[in-house]
């Protein structure tokens, strides 16, 4: 179970707003920024039991600018010292030289006349396949100079997505299809002992139908399966996920914990502790089932 | 035609390393930071004459953290102040809710409990289609809110471009030309006086073969147009993508503008300034081609 963070500053969890103590935060920028990492740290405090790793939504960060930006770092620290792993939700992707720089950014580091510039230090980012293997590779190479993982977007879990990724090509497979090969090939050579490589696959838990197939296409990738939930994707359907080991499938799930209390009363730590519990459960149900 | 900026702090104009002057700045990310706004700076003194917009790279500025994005800040206000639109090129794409985050980030505001906090207030911004139409409606709603425009990737620059964007579908045409599809649709009743929409396209300047193609499925939109110098482009292959309108065409160029003195000699901001006059008059023959 992967815990989804998607701070909306204008929704956090009650506390958070008292509880912010930023000395010298002055703008809207910089109190919203404090209550996000307040929120956040609170949230993980909550959950971190039941779950392996956060999945940052950076886009949510990203809107309050540089503050936004620390409060990332910040919540990246708490969660690595609760012992979660860091996933960078960024699905970034570009030309070579510009994917570099995004990896410096959130995996590596970058190199200054001033001395090196750390990147966010995340465990594994999100990245989009659009301009093709050189824009992989990139990512790749960074991320396994510092043993981190990628995950590949090949099918997302909002409706559009078959807009685009479920075109039927000539010979008769999809986009998708196409882009579980480039992740095959990105991860050939990297297989671990468990059998797995360390470029994964984003696989909407919106589209169950499509898993069993994108697993068969994809028997070393872990899959991170977000969707569950708000989306309308269930745990209980992604049992092919798992086919391939316990430790191949990420559900990751945001409003669903975050948000708990609001459906099922509570406190909002109550709601999501509870909720992540019975995430955890369902979740590990079908990775036992798959041994 | 577009000055591209994508900053290398181990690469900066050298000026940009003694003019830091920015009190507090302790770490090597505050200084590094300093410098490329300083260099940034310079560059749009040198050639905003020559130039209608700056396109900057946010990678390259994201890579320094908090104290980047406050520089993509002041580069951008600095850019508008020497009378230059703003393109983020940040190619984002993501599902519905994340999309409205990133808009909001570059275009719009996000509402806080402490106020609004403001974007980066980008003119423009350049978005992943991969994710389907319902990914990027966010953002075209915030920019048409804004007066603002996109730019779509329909055929990116880099040599692994195709591997994706030219994959043949079972009708025939490639996914290149289905997002063409979803670009004209999303910018469809947005056609202002010069028959231009707000929803334009990456094009390689790379992939000339592809352009008389594009302006065909794509007679009513901008054309985004990198990958001259450096990459192979060559401005005078590019009059396909003006046959709209002398204003549907954007030469963007980077390297060939900001490292001009390393090809032709002399001082960085001399150079710069001769490149970008020569690549102006090479742009504006094209347009005026059209007329």
């Amino acid at each position: 179970l992967v815990l989804g963070l998607d701070p909306d500053p204008a929704r956090l969890w009650p506390d958070a707003y008292t509880l912010v103590d930023k000395p010298g935060a002055e703008s809207a920028a910089d109190l919203a920024a404090a209550s996000v990492s307040a929120h956040c740290a609170m949230v993980i405090e909550a959950v971190a039991a039941h779950c392996v790793a956060v999945k940052l939504q950076v886009a949510c960060f990203e809107r309050l600018g540089a503050a936004g930006w620390a409060a990332l770092r910040d919540v990246a620290v708490r969660s690595r010292d609760a012992g979660l792993l860091v996933i960078a939700d960024a699905k970034r992707g570009d030309i070579d030289v510009t994917a570099a720089a995004y990896a410096q950014a959130f995996i590596g580091e970058t190199l200054t006349t001033f001395g090196p510039v750390p990147g966010l230090g995340a465990d594994a980012l999100t990245v989009n396949p659009l301009l093709g293997a050189d824009s992989l590779a990139p990512f790749v190479e960074a991320a396994r100079d510092r043993s981190a993982g990628l995950f590949v977007l090949v099918r997302t879990s909002n409706p559009g997505a078959a807009d685009v990724q479920e075109l039927v090509l000539r010979e008769g497979d999809s986009v998708s299809d196409a882009l579980a090969r480039l992740v095959r090939a990105a991860g050939a050579g990297s297989i671990g002992r468990c059998g797995l490589s360390d470029v994964g696959a984003v696989v909407g838990a919106t589209a169950p139908e499509r898993l069993a197939h994108l697993r068969e296409l994809l028997p070393d990738s872990i899959f991170l399966l977000p969707g569950v939930g708000a989306q309308g994707g269930r745990i209980e359907d992604l049992a092919p996920a798992f086919e391939a080991s316990p430790a191949a499938g990420l559900v990751a799930v945001s409003r669903g914990i975050v948000a708990a209390a609001e459906r099922d009363g509570g406190t909002p730590s109550q709601a999501a502790e509870r909720a992540a519990a019975g995430m955890r459960e369902a979740t590990w149900a079908l990775a036992r089932a798959s041994l």
